[in-house]
C-alpha cells in the first residue's frame, strides 16, 4: 500500500485512507431491531407466497377516481408544494378535531391541540423521544404493535409488558405491578382491534386504567388505528376516560385512506404537542404539504369518507369470516381463533398438544407457499409463542382459502414430524 | 375539590385527577430549542411585511403541469398508495444514483447505498441518531445550518464550530484542533452554497477534509441542497476526496421540484445505511410513495428537470442580482457582501462602526416591514453576531427592491439611535 501524497487527488486520498477504521454506530442504533414482518416481507415479496404476513388494508376494492383529481388540483397549486408549517395544515388539523369530537365514541376536541405526522408511527417515535430518557419505564401490551417496540429500542426504554387478554390489557396485573413500586414515564397501548391480538379492552379496563395514571402520573398513549374498521361499535377511546393532561391519542389516514400518503396524526396536552412540534422541527421540518392536502381534499365533502370506510369494512368483514372458516374447518382444534371484531387480524393459538412454536412453523409455512408472522415478533423479549397474526384484509376469498389450506399441510407436516424433528 | 368514585364515569375521573402532576419531558426534549426562522415566519406571515428571511425557491415560476399529471397517473395507481419498503421506491434510488454518477462533479454511486427519505432534514437527523452518543464531538460550520443545530440537540452532541471564510471552513484550524485532542464522531458541514453564508468551499480545502476525515476516522456528511442553483459549477462533492466509508451525501428535491413534497436522499457507505434504514423503519416506516413516485414520474424524463433547474437559476440570478445591487445602492459602506454563487442566500455583514447586532436591528426591520434571519441562530451558542442572512430567491424584482429600501430605513434609524438607545 503506497502512501501517496493525499492533497494529489480523490484517488490518492482513497488509497492512503482504506486503513481507516470504521467508526462505531452509536448506542441507540445498535439496539434498534429490524422488523421481522418487513425482513418477512422481503423474502415473500416476489415469490407465489400466500402472504397473511403484511398489513395492508383492501384499499384497491374501495377505489375512487376522486383521489386522482384531488391529487392534481393540489399538485397544480404552487403553494401546496411549498414549505409548510411543522404543526400541519390548519384545514387538515380542524377536520381531525372534528372528527375526534364527533362521530363514534366522540369527545371533544381542539384543533390546537393536534398535530399532522408522516403517519401514525411517527407520532409515536416522537411521543418516545419526548418522554422517555434511557432506563425510563414503559408499559406496554403483550402482545404490542412491533413498530412501537421499534420506536422504544433507541430510547433504551425498560419495557414492562402487561398480557393482554380477552377484554384487553389486565389492569390489575399493572395494579399489582404498581404498588409493588413500578414507575412508568408512559403506557403505550392499542385498546382497540389490537394489533396484532385483535383484541378491544372493555371500558371498564379502559376506566381502571385512567385511574391508575392519574393516581402515578404517568401518560397514557391510545394508538387507535384501526377504530373505523369495525364490525360492531367499539368503545370510546381511552381519551373519554382520562385526565387529558395525561392523554395522547394517535390516529391515521392509513387504513381508511391510502398508506402510501404518510399521514397521521397526535392528539394531546399543549405542553406535549408543544414538545412533539419542536421535535418534529429538528426530525423533518413537516409532514408533506401534498399529501396532507390530497387527505383534507377527499375528506372534507360529508360522508365521502364514511361511504368508503362502510364498503371497505363489509369486505373486511366477509374475508374475516372466510379466513376464519377455512382455518377452523382444516385446523378444527390445531389452532384456536377467537371472532374477528374488527381491525385486520386474527391472532391463532397452535394447540399446546402440538408441542409447536410458530417460529418453528414457519420455514415449513413458507415451503408450503403461506407467510404470517409468529407471535414473538410481537414480544419484546423474544420469547417463543404459539401465536400467528395472520391478516385477512389482503387476498380475495380464493386466495384466503388457499393459504388456509396451505396452513393447515404445514402444521401437520410438523406434527408428522414431531417436536423430536425440529 | 370533591374525592368521587373514580369508576363512576369519565367526568369523575377527570375531577379527582386534576390533581395529577405533568410529567417531565424527556432530556432529549428538553434540549430542543424552537427554530428561530419560525418562529419569525409565524410573526410575518399574515402581515405585509416582506420576509428576505424564508427560503422559498421560486418554485412558481417554473410551474409546469407535468407535475399534476404525474400527481393524478400516481394516486389512482391502488398499488402507489400502498405501503412501501423502508429503503425507499427502488426505481427513484436508481435514477438518484445516476444523477450522483454523471452530471457536474459525478462520482460513480450505487442504488445499493441510496435511501430515500422524508426531506433532507430527515438524514440529517437519521445519520446523527445512528452516529452521535451524548457527549460525543461533532464539528460543523461556524455558521452552519439551522436545522442541522436542531438535530444534534436532542443528541447531546457537544458542537465543535469551526469558522468558515471565503473557501469555507477552515481545515487548518480543524487540523489544530485535532492536534490538540479533537475526537469528533462527526463532521457535518454545507460545503456548496451554504445555507446562510452561500460560501463554497474550495477543491483544496475538500481535500484537506477528506486527509483529515481518514486519519481520523470520522464520518463526514456533505449536505449537498443547493449543487443544482448553480450561477457556475462548484468543486464535485465531498465524495470526490472521501473514504467511501466515511463518505455520507445529503440531498433533495425540495430546492428544485417541490418541498411541499419532502423527499430528499442519502448515500452512504453499507455498514451506515443499514443502520439508518432501520432508525427510519422505527421512525416512520417509509418515506410517502406517492410522493416518491411523483418525483420519480416527473424526473425520469431526460432533461425535463435539467430544462426546469436552467429557467430557475437563470431567474434566482437575476433576483439575486437585483437585491446585490439594491442593497449596495442604499446600504453602501454599512452591509458589507460578496457575490452571490449560488443557492438562495445573501450574507450580509453589519459594519463594525455601526456597532450594531442583527439581532438588535430586527425589531426596527419588521417595525418597517421587512424580515431576514439574524445570524445568531445559526451559531450554536448564540452569540451576537452582524450578520444577516437575506434570501433572494422568493419575491419579485419590485419587492426585493423595496426590501431593500426598508432594511436600509432601518439601519439609519438604528445608526440615528446610537448604541445606548438599544
Amino acid at each position: 500500500l503506497a502512501l501517496v501524497d493525499a492533497a494529489d487527488g480523490a484517488d490518492a486520498v482513497r488509497v492512503l485512507t482504506s486503513l481507516a477504521p470504521r467508526p462505531p454506530l452509536s448506542q441507540a442504533a445498535a439496539r434498534v431491531p429490524s422488523s421481522a414482518i418487513r425482513d418477512l416481507l422481503a423474502l415473500t415479496g416476489s415469490s407465489d407466497v400466500l402472504s397473511l404476513a403484511g398489513g395492508l388494508p383492501a384499499l384497491g376494492h374501495v377505489h375512487d377516481p376522486v383521489l386522482a383529481t384531488a391529487a392534481a388540483r393540489v399538485v397544480d397549486d404552487a403553494e401546496a408544494v411549498q414549505y409548510g408549517t411543522t404543526e400541519g395544515w390548519p384545514p387538515l388539523r380542524r377536520w381531525i378535531a372534528r372528527r375526534l369530537s364527533n362521530g363514534s365514541g366522540g369527545v371533544a376536541a381542539a384543533a390546537d391541540d393536534v398535530r399532522v405526522t408522516h403517519g401514525s408511527q411517527q407520532a409515536i417515535d416522537l411521543v418516545v423521544r419526548a418522554l422517555v430518557d434511557p432506563g425510563d419505564v414503559v408499559v406496554v401490551e403483550r402482545p404490542t404493535y412491533l413498530g412501537a417496540v421499534q420506536a422504544l429500542a433507541p430510547a433504551a426504554a425498560r419495557v414492562h409488558a402487561v398480557p393482554v387478554d380477552a377484554d384487553g390489557l389486565d389492569t390489575h396485573l399493572l395494579a399489582d405491578a404498581l404498588r409493588a413500586g413500578l414507575r412508568p414515564r408512559l403506557c403505550y397501548l392499542a385498546p382497540t382491534f389490537q394489533n396484532p391480538s385483535g383484541v378491544v379492552m372493555s371500558a371498564e379496563r379502559r376506566a381502571h386504567l385512567a385511574e391508575l395514571a392519574s393516581h402515578h402520573g404517568f401518560v397514557v398513549v391510545d394508538d387507535d388505528p384501526y377504530r373505523d374498521l369495525a364490525f360492531s361499535p367499539p368503545p370510546p377511546p381511552l381519551r373519554a376516560w382520562l385526565d387529558p393532561e395525561l392523554s395522547v391519542t394517535l390516529g391515521t389516514f392509513s387504513k381508511v385512506l391510502a398508506p402510501g400518503l404518510r399521514v397521521g396524526w397526535v392528539h394531546g396536552p399543549p405542553w406535549l404537542v408543544a414538545a412533539l412540534t419542536r421535535l418534529k422541527q429538528a426530525t423533518d421540518l413537516h409532514t408533506s404539504t401534498v399529501a396532507q392536502r390530497i387527505v383534507a381534499e377527499v375528506v372534507t365533502p360529508p360522508d365521502w369518507l364514511d361511504g368508503r370506510i362502510g364498503r371497505l369494512v363489509a369486505l373486511h368483514r366477509h374475508r374475516a369470516a372466510v379466513l376464519t372458516g377455512a382455518l377452523r374447518d382444516r385446523l378444527d382444534g390445531r389452532l384456536h381463533l377467537a371472532d374477528a371484531r374488527g381491525g385486520m387480524f386474527l391472532w391463532g393459538r397452535l394447540d399446546d398438544d402440538l408441542g409447536l412454536d410458530a417460529d418453528a412453523l414457519l420455514p415449513g409455512a413458507l415451503a408450503r407457499g403461506v407467510a404470517f408472522v409468529p407471535g414473538a415478533a410481537f414480544a419484546c423479549d423474544d420469547a417463543p409463542s404459539s401465536h400467528l397474526r395472520l391478516c385477512f384484509a389482503t387476498l380475495d376469498d380464493d386466495r384466503l382459502t388457499e393459504a388456509a389450506h396451505r396452513l393447515a399441510g404445514a402444521v401437520a407436516d410438523a406434527a408428522r414430524a414431531g417436536p423430536g424433528a425440529r
